[in-house]
């Protein structure tokens, strides 16, 4: 099901997910293709991210820094473009784009928040690698985590957007790094792709008791982005002065309700107390304007060089989104998702 | 029961504790005063130091940064102590020191982590105002918390050794203070003595709903110094941003095992991530070599000026010393909690 010229297709919210988000909660639609006014471009979406926190824009109250979909409206999301029609001075017909245009096929903007992306090999990685993905990771392992050399670094989704780029980056700065991972084929491709020092499966029943095991000197940066099982095997092991960068908690993304306990807090706490550690959150829209440009400057320097290596999940056809989306939820992708809403 | 020449009445750890200490974990017993070798001082105690941290002192398996207390061996604590004899260079006979000799009358030192102190006209500011727990206000609320003016700062056990200081020196920058303390009294201390603006009382059914009222603009500073239900009554109320200097948990010292759901973990994670929050855990033991001359000098300063009062909680004799800890981690303390062992 190609793009047309004149119908906008668009995968809007039918209906907000209680837990997982399943095929009901989204619905195709059709409309005409709008037609821009006085200082707006049209947008055609090539390329759409889908990133885990769209799953908090589902919700009715959403998160703090982004406000949640409205029922009957598009999905949001980052795609890159191709400008179709411009009345924008800062816009010239047929260049490529970054911006929010979200799960449809066409969007008006008003410029606001859109970049000129010039000529890109691989325009796909103004969503991914050279994109908001790769900055959170730069962001929370650089500016919070801090790793030195010889440190230990673990990063769960090791092979995802975000933990392939905190892992590589890691070992760039001389860290050890532990990946954890779904699945014995990530794991295998963090540590001979990625060059991690090792992967473990985060399904492995006694994933507490390995990574202690690989950990012998304890862990001085945990990059969370997962929560879940992975955070309980990793707390007991955090040396004094750890720092742990909260990028997402994934796995509980979908929670309904208080989970049953024990109640894991105190203990938390108590850790923190006991072993100084500094555990800090962080949302990568704040940190564009002080240092997105050292991130684009550095991380390109490294691609290029083939130190940071990246790999894509492209899924073909917008109609597949949400499909997709709730395998990035169940972490059955593998790489970077991005859906191909068309070629060029 | 007062002090002997000869006889050294110590208070043993007689038992580990399960759950709260009760009285028959401590002991009393005696031993002859020992006497001074080469290089060593014989110490008279004056004053000891009561502290929630010593709960964990009593457990086998103690907080990583001191060594739990041996069975039959004196409890450990901060004490204002009279040099009753020296052999070392440093220290003269009748002078009054800073040290660590523990619940006793007697104590020998080689002179590590011995201060000496000079004439003071109040001996006992040394483990309280012009020592461990002051200084852990300061450090936690300037360096971590970072107060800014107009920012609102919440403290628990506001009357308390640490959290009078960390509302009054938030008041002297500028904050607008919530004290949160156990019963009337002390929150009438608080604002009408301390200087707070409000103070809740912590045994309020509708503590988290009155804590919302009083903090129309959010917290900015939360000052961790108890857990449990203040805590929970703070989380919602985190603006971005936030810093939550973590100091003590001792809602938490004497729990045995997890404790029942919920899992308030994930929330509390969320809330870090969706608010850019800091939260950090420190022990004052690792700031004396650089923060300490700085503390000593504001706080000499504020106590001068009548800027920053302080409440002593004396209890009398060493005898009493279980009972007064005992009555400190549930709250019943009304100050800074210092056993006078002797007079001068």
């Amino acid at each position: 099901m190609p793009q047309s010229d004149t119908v906008n297709r668009r995968i809007v919210l039918a209906s907000r997910p209680h837990g997982a988000p399943t095929p009901r909660d989204f619905r195709l639609d059709q409309t005409p293709v709008p037609t821009p006014g006085d200082g707006q471009v049209l947008l055609r979406t090539l390329y759409l991210s889908l990133d885990p926190y769209m799953r908090g824009l589902m919700d009715e109250i959403g998160p703090s820094y982004a406000p949640s979909v409205k029922l009957g409206e598009p999905m949001a999301g980052g795609t890159v473009s191709r400008v179709v029609a411009s009345k924008h001075p800062r816009f010239r017909e047929s260049e490529l784009v970054l911006g929010a245009a979200g799960w449809q096929d066409y969007a008006l903007s008003d410029g606001e928040g859109l970049t000129a992306l010039g000529d890109m090999a691989q325009p796909s990685l103004a969503v991914g690698g050279l994109g908001m993905p790769a900055f959170t990771a730069y962001v929370g392992l650089l500016d919070i985590g801090q790793p030195k050399p010889g440190e230990t670094v673990v990063v769960a989704a090791a092979t995802g957007a975000v933990g392939a780029v905190v892992g590589q980056i890691a070992k760039l700065k001389g860290a050890r790094v532990i990946g954890i991972a779904g699945g014995a084929d990530k794991c295998r491709y963090a540590v001979e792709e990625l060059g991690f020092d090792v992967c473990l499966d985060r399904n492995d029943a006694q994933l507490a008791q390995r990574l202690a095991e690989v950990c012998p000197n304890g862990i001085d940066v945990y990059f969370e982005n997962v929560g879940g099982v992975v955070f309980d095997a990793v707390l007991p092991l955090l040396n004094n002065y750890a720092r742990v960068p909260v990028c997402g908690v994934i796995a509980h993304y979908n929670d309904e309700a208080p989970l049953p306990g024990p109640d894991r807090l105190p203990q938390a706490m108590s850790t923190l107390l006991q072993k100084r550690i500094r555990m800090e959150g962080f949302i990568i829209l704040d940190h564009y304007a002080d240092r997105f440009d050292a991130f684009r400057r550095d991380m390109s320097e490294w691609l290029a060089a083939g130190k940071v290596k990246l790999r894509e999940d492209v899924v073909d056809g917008l109609e597949h989104a949400p499909a997709a989306f709730i395998g990035l939820l169940e972490g059955r992708n593998f790489g970077k998702l991005v859906v191909r809403v068309a070629d060029a």
